[in-house]
C-alpha cells in the first residue's frame, strides 16, 4: 500500500481570492439564494431540506447572542473540553451557513467571536495533557481531532470572510490558523506526510484554510505534502489509499470516516479551480469509493464490521450525509444514493442537499440500497487480494456473505485472513467482533480504543478463520502482516445456482498454506446454504482451530458435549485468554451439527468431523476486569493434524413465529457430508440433504477457466471445465 | 384466591337453537352482510379490515379443495401433529367466517370435511403419548390445547351449521365433540372444575359447543361446573380469578392469554342470551381486566414479565386482537384500544373489528397507550396485596416502576415478593428474567416450560428483591406461598414531585420482616430518580442478598473489585447454582456506584454500604448444559446482619449519541447517601446530589394520613403529617 504508482503533480492554478468571491468553498452567494427560497417554501414544509434547515437553525439559535465557551483543553474524548471544542467547530460551520442563507449578521457574529477566541487560545497551546500517542493534538488529545477542527473552522472562515474586517481576518489567520498549520506540518511533519486517513483530514484542513485565506503555501502543502513534492499530500492520498475499484484498505468503517475529508476538500478544490477536474481524478475514484463503501453495508445499513469498527455505525452517519450530498451535486442523480438519503432523513445545507431533498419528494424511493454481489480488489494496483461480498435474495431476505482475503489494512487491520462473515435478514449470523471501543464515553479510557481491542478484537480467534497453535496470523505483528496479502484463486458468479470464491493465504503462518473456498447456493427448497471448504496444508502437524462466531440462542446439537463445573479460559494468549470454555466435545467423529436461533430464524452449522475433531463452546468475558467486552459466543472446531480439511455447511432455515407460537422448518436437512476424493489435484465431496444431493468437485492446482477435468470416483466419472463443478441431484 | 365470595347462579334462559338462527355465536347473518360490503369496498382498499380479510382469505384459500391432514396425534408442541391440529382449528374458524361473509360454499366444505374427520378420529383417542402432566389432552399433549380446539371448532360448527345435514351434525356432535366434552368433564373432572386459566378455556370450549349444538347440559356445565352447582365453572371463574380491580392473579402474561376465552365465551353467551348481561357482570369485570392488562405493558407494548412470562409477547398478540374487537363492540369506542389496535394492524372479521377498522381511518390515533400510574389490588376481595405501577414522563420518555407485593399467583407465580422492575424508553433497565421456555420449539423440551424455569427463573435470586441465606421465599414452595400475600402499607401519588409506595412481606421467611418503600421522583435537572429503601427485620443475623438485574454494558464503578481467574458458581441451590460469580468486592464501606449503558442512556445504581457490604457481579450460565438460559447480569449487595437497611438510588441520566460520538451527562450526580435516623418509629435519610439535597422522613409504624410527626435530628427539627415527608433543598 505504500508503493506509489504515479504521482499526480498538477500545478494548482491559484485564483486570487478576493473578498467579493467569498463564500466559495462550500456554498456561494447564488447557492445561498436558492437555499433561502427552499427554506421559505411553504409548499415544501415537509421537505427534508426544510427540516434540516430548521433543525440546524434551532441548534445554532441556542447560542446566538451568547458567550460561547472556548475552554482551555484539558479533557480526553467524552470530557467537557473535548466535547465543547467538537461542538464549537460544527457550530461555527452551521452558523456560517445560516449567515449566508438568511443574511442575518447575528449568525456571522457567532463565528467571528468564536474564531477570535481561538485566535487568542491557539497560540498558547502545547501538546494536549491527555495525549497518549506521539501524534498529540493541541485543542484535542489527538492531532486528528485538530485536523477536524481545521476543516470546519476553515469552511466557517470562508463563510463569514466578507463579514470580517481586515484586522479581524489577520488576527484569525495568524492566531487561530497558523499555529495549527505550523504544528501539523512542522512539529508533526512525519505524521502529516503520511498516506493515512488521519493525514487526509490534515491535508483537507490545511488546504481549506489555505483556500479560504488565500495562502498558496498552505494549499500546495495540502495537495503535495509539506515539501510540495507530491509524494504525499492530498493527491497522493487519492492515488494510494484506494484500490482502483475504490476499496479502502482500512475497511468499510474507516472509509465512512475517511470519505468526508476527501469529499469536502475535493469540493473546495473544485469550486476554487474547476479546471483541475479533481472529481474525475483517477477515473472518478471518489465516486467509486463512495459506492463501494455503501455496498459494504448490511441490509440495515450497518457497515460490515471488518477491522476496527464500531457496530453501531451505519450509512446514516453524519459523514455520509455530507458525502452523499456532494456526490449528488458532482456525479448526478443516483437512485441508490436516494435510498440512503431517505434513511438519513436529513441533508446538508448545500446545493447537493437541496437537489436530493427535491428528488426525495418527486421520486418513488426504493426501500433497499441496490445491493449486489461485488468484488473489490485491494492495493493501489489492485493486486493485493481483496474482498468478495456474495449476495443472495432480495429486500428483507437479502443475505450477504463477506469473504476477506485482503491486505492487512494498516494499523486498524485485524489478523483475519480468509475470514468470512454472514448476514441474513439484516442480522449478523456469523459475526466479527468489530472493535473494542466506546467512542465518546470518557469513562471508557477517554473514548479511545481499549486495550482489549488489540488484545482480543484484532486477534485471529475473534474471527471466523483458522488459528494455528493458538497464535494469531503473523504472530499478531501488524508490520509483518502489512508486508503480505492473501490472493484470490478464482471466483465465479455466473452460475445462477451457485456463487463461488476461493482464496489462499501463504504467509500468515510460516510453512502453512490456508485455502478457503466458499460456495453460496441459491435457495434449495426455500433454504440458503453456504458451503465452506477450508483446506490447510502444513509442513508438520499443528493444532488448527476454526471458530464460528455464531450469533443466537443454541437450540440443539446432534453431538454430546460436557459442561464444566467451573469455567476456565480457552487459552492463555492471542485472545484465547478472553474466552471462557463453556463446553467441550472430545474426539467427535461424524457429522456435528449446531442449530441456533437468531431473532426469528434458524441456522444450522454442520461440520464434518470424521478425522476426529474436538469441539468447544466459548464465551467472551475472561480477563476483562472492566467489563469492556460483549459476552459473545463461538463454536470452535479443533483438529490436530498436518493438513486437515474443515468442511462445513451453514444452512439458513425456517421461521419462529412467536406471535402464533409456531416454529417452521426448525430442523436441518443436512444428513451427510462425504469427502469422495482429496489429493493435491482434486477435491470432490458430496452433501446429502433430505431429498437432494449436492456434488462439488474442485481442481486444487489449476484454476484456468478452460481447463478440462476428468476424475473417476467410486466408479462414477465426473467431468468438468474450469476450476470447479457443482451438480444438484435427487437422492 | 380459592375463597369464593358469592356464587352467581342465574338460570341460563336457554333459547332453543334452530337452524334459522345459525350462525349466532360470533357473527350473525346481518354482520356477515356488513362485513361483505366492507371487504368489497374499493374506497377502503387500505382499511385494516380489508387487509385482514384478504390475509385470512389467502391463508384459507391455500386449503380450499384440498385434503387437509387430520393426523393421529403423536408429537409434542412444535412437532408436526401438534402444529397441524393447532392450525386446523384456526383454519376451521376462519373458513367458517369466510363462508358466511362471502357466501361461498367451498369454505363451508373445508370446515365440514375437517369436522367429519375429527368425528372419526376423536372417538379413537386416548391419553396423548407426549403427555407429561396428569392433565393430558387427547388431540394435544395437554388438555389445555384440546380446550383451545373446542372453542374454535365449536365456533366453526356454529358458522357452518346451516350447511350441514342433520346426519352430518349428528356425526360431528357425537364423534368430534362428545368424546372431548366427556373426557374433560368426566375423566379430567378435577382439572375441569378448577378456578384456573386452563379451566376457563375448557368452560368456554364446552359452553360454545353446547350453545352451537343446542345442548343445555353442556352449557350448564360450562357456566356452573360439572355438577352445575356454580362453585366452579365460567361464572365462578369470572368471580374468582380477577380482583375487583381486574387484576389477574397469574400476572400480565397470563391475563393476555386468559382474557381470550373469557371474551369469546362471554360474547357467545351475550349473543345467545343478552338478558344475562354477562358483560356487565361484576361491575364489568371483563372490561376492567382488559384495561388492567393493557396498563401492565411497557411503552413498547411488551407485557411486564412478572411470574412465568415470555418477553417476546406484547399487546399485538392474537389473543388481544380478538379481545379488543369484542370489547369495542360491547363497551364502545376507546382511544386507548384504538392505539393498541393500530399497532396490531389487523382486526378480527367481526363487527367489533369492522368498527375499529373504521375508527382507525377516521380518527387521529395516539402514538402511545394512555399509560398512567395504576395500582391494582390482588385477591378476590382485593385484600391480598397487589401491584403498583408508577409512571413518570410521557411518550418515548415514559418510565415505569413496577412494584409487586401481590399473592403467589398460582402455579405460574414466582418467589418474588416485593420485587421491583424498572422500564425506561421502552427498555428493561432493572429486569425480571421472565420464564425459561421456547414455546413452539420442539427441540426445547417440546416447547414446554424448561426445568430451568422452576430451578432458576422462578427463584427469588432471579428477581430484584431480597434473598435470605440463599434460600428462596417460602423455601420455593408454591403451596406455602399461595397461603400468604404481601400487604401495602401506604401509597401516595398526589405529590407532583414524588410518588411513593410502601409494602411489607412477613411470611416469606419465618421470623423475618421485609419492608420496601419505593419513591419515584419527578425529574430533577432532567434526571429521574428512584429511591429504594429496603428494610429487613430479622430475629437473628442472616445473610441478606439484594440483587439488581441491571440490563446494559458496565461503564464504570466507583469501587474496586476483583475478578477471578476461573469462574465458580455464586451458590449451590435456589437458583444461585445458575450464576457465575464474575467479580466481587469484599467489605465495601461507603457509597457504591455502578453506571451502565442501556441502548443510548446511562443508569447509575448508588447504594449505601456503610454497614459493610459485599458486592458481587453475576452472570447466568452455570449448570445450564443445554444453553437454555440467557447470559444476563446482576449486581448483588450482600449484608450479614440481623436487620440491615438497603438504601439505593437508581438514577436515569444522559444520552449516548453514537452518530455524533458524544456522551452527555454520563456521570452520576449522587454524592452522598446519609441515614440520619433509623429506629422502630422513624427512618430519616438524605441524598446529596451535586446542587440539591433530598430529605426523606418516614414513619415506620404509623401510616395514618393525618398523623403528625415531629423529630429532631442533628439539631434540625423535622415535622410532617402522614406516613412520609419529602423535601428538596439547595445544597
Amino acid at each position: 500500500m505504500l508503493k506509489k504508482i504515479f504521482v499526480f503533480i498538477a500545478c494548482f492554478i491559484f485564483v486570487y481570492s478576493n473578498a467579493q468571491k467569498h463564500p466559495f468553498l462550500y456554498i456561494n452567494k447564488q447557492d445561498a439564494n436558492e437555499l433561502l427560497q427552499a427554506s421559505k417554501n411553504t409548499i415544501g414544509t415537509s421537505s427534508v431540506f426544510k427540516q434540516s434547515f430548521l433543525e440546524t437553525k434551532k441548534e445554532v439559535d441556542a447560542f446566538v447572542g451568547k458567550e460561547v465557551d472556548v475552554p482551555f483543553p484539558v479533557d480526553p474524548a467524552g470530557g467537557y473540553t473535548h466535547d465543547k471544542h467538537k461542538s464549537n467547530y460544527m457550530l461555527m460551520f452551521n452558523a456560517g451557513l445560516l449567515y449566508n442563507i438568511t443574511g442575518e449578521s447575528k449568525y456571522a457574529l457567532v463565528v467571528k467571536n468564536m474564531l477570535l477566541k481561538y485566535a487568542v487560545l491557539n497560540p498558547t497551546l502545547k501538546k494536549h495533557p491527555q495525549a497518549t500517542s506521539p501524534f498529540a493534538g493541541h485543542i484535542f488529545w489527538q492531532a486528528l481531532n485538530d485536523a477536524n477542527w481545521m476543516v470546519y473552522a476553515g469552511l466557517a472562515y470562508d463563510l463569514v470572510y466578507n463579514f470580517l474586517s481586515a484586522e479581524e481576518r489577520n488576527k484569525i489567520e495568524i492566531g487561530a490558523f497558523k499555529p495549527e498549520v505550523d504544528y501539523l506540518t512542522i512539529d508533526l511533519k512525519d505524521w502529516y506526510d503520511r498516506l493515512h486517513n488521519h493525514s487526509v483530514w490534515a491535508s483537507a484542513g490545511i488546504g481549506i484554510i489555505g483556500l479560504a485565506s488565500n495562502n498558496k503555501d498552505y494549499v500546495d502543502m495540502a495537495l503535495y505534502g509539506s515539501d510540495k513534492s507530491g509524494k504525499v499530500g492530498f493527491i497522493a492520498q487519492m492515488d494510494n489509499l484506494f484500490s482502483p475499484d475504490g476499496y479502502y484498505t482500512e475497511g468499510p468503517y474507516y472509509v465512512r470516516y475517511a470519505i468526508l475529508p476527501y469529499m469536502l476538500f475535493a469540493n473546495a478544490i473544485d469550486k476554487a479551480n474547476p479546471s483541475m477536474k479533481i472529481f474525475e481524478h483517477r477515473n472518478s475514484i471518489l465516486q467509486k469509493a463512495l459506492i463501494t463503501c455503501l455496498q459494504q453495508t448490511n441490509s440495515n445499513g450497518s457497515f460490515f464490521p471488518l477491522n476496527d469498527a464500531l457496530k453501531e455505525k451505519d450509512f446514516t452517519s453524519n459523514e455520509l450525509v455530507t458525502a452523499i450530498d456532494i456526490a449528488r451535486s458532482k456525479y448526478g442523480k443516483d437512485n441508490g444514493l436516494l435510498t440512503v438519503a431517505k434513511k438519513q432523513n436529513r441533508v446538508s445545507l448545500d446545493k447537493g442537499g437541496l437537489l436530493i431533498s427535491n428528488e426525495l419528494m418527486s421520486n418513488k424511493i426504493d426501500a433497499f440500497f441496490p445491493y449486489k454481489t461485488i468484488e473489490s480488489k485491494d492495493g493501489v494496483l489492485g493486486d493485493e487480494g481483496g474482498i468478495s461480498i456474495l449476495r443472495n435474495g432480495k429486500g428483507e431476505d437479502l443475505s450477504s456473505l463477506v469473504y476477506k482475503y485482503a491486505s492487512q489494512g494498516l494499523g486498524h487491520g485485524h489478523f483475519d485472513r480468509l475470514s468470512m462473515n454472514v448476514f441474513d435478514k439484516g442480522n449478523e449470523i456469523l459475526q466479527d467482533y468489530g472493535s473494542a471501543r466506546f467512542i465518546g464515553i470518557e469513562q471508557k479510557y477517554g473514548g479511545r480504543y481499549l486495550s482489549e481491542n488489540t488484545k482480543y478484537a484484532a486477534q485471529t480467534i475473534a474471527h471466523n478463520t483458522i488459528v494455528q497453535d493458538e497464535i494469531s496470523h503473523f504472530n499478531g505483528d501488524t508490520d509483518l502482516g502489512q508486508k503480505y496479502h492473501a490472493n484470490k484463486l478464482f471466483s465465479d458468479f455466473n452460475n445462477p445456482n451457485v456463487q463461488v470464491v476461493a482464496a489462499i493465504e501463504e504467509n500468515a503462518y510460516k510453512g502453512t498454506t490456508l485455502k478457503r473456498t466458499l460456495f453460496f447456493l441459491d435457495s434449495i427448497h426455500g433454504r440458503k446454504y453456504i458451503i465452506d471448504l477450508f483446506m490447510v496444508n502444513a509442513a508438520v502437524a499443528h493444532q488448527f482451530d476454526l471458530p464460528f462466531h455464531y450469533n443466537g440462542q443454541v437450540i440443539s446439537t446432534n453431538f454430546k458435549y460436557t459442561t464444566p463445573k467451573t469455567l476456565e479460559t480457552f487459552g492463555k494468549h492471542d485472545g484465547y485468554e478472553f474466552l471462557w470454555k463453556e463446553a467441550e466435545a472430545i474426539k467427535t467423529n461424524g457429522l456435528a451439527q449446531l442449530t441456533y436461533l437468531n431473532k426469528e430464524k434458524f441456522y444450522t452449522i454442520s461440520t464434518l468431523t470424521t478425522d476426529t475433531t474436538n469441539i468447544y463452546f466459548t464465551r467472551i468475558g475472561a480477563n476483562d476486569p472492566s467489563f469492556n467486552l460483549r459476552p459473545e459466543t463461538s463454536i470452535v472446531f479443533r483438529k490436530n493434524k498436518q493438513s486437515p480439511i474443515f468442511l462445513s455447511v451453514l444452512e439458513m432455515h425456517g421461521y419462529y413465529d412467536t406471535r402464533n407460537e409456531f416454529s417452521y422448518d426448525s430442523y436441518s436437512k443436512v444428513k451427510e457430508i462425504i469427502v469422495l476424493q482429496q489429493d493435491d489435484k482434486t477435491t470432490i465431496f458430496k452433501i446429502v440433504l433430505n431429498n437432494t444431493s449436492l456434488l462439488f468437485a474442485l481442481s486444487n492446482n489449476n484454476f484456468d477457466e478452460k481447463a478440462r477435468h476428468n476424475v473417476t470416483v467410486s466408479s462414477e466419472n465426473i467431468q468438468w471445465t474450469g476450476p470447479y463443478h457443482f451438480k444438484k441431484m435427487a437422492n
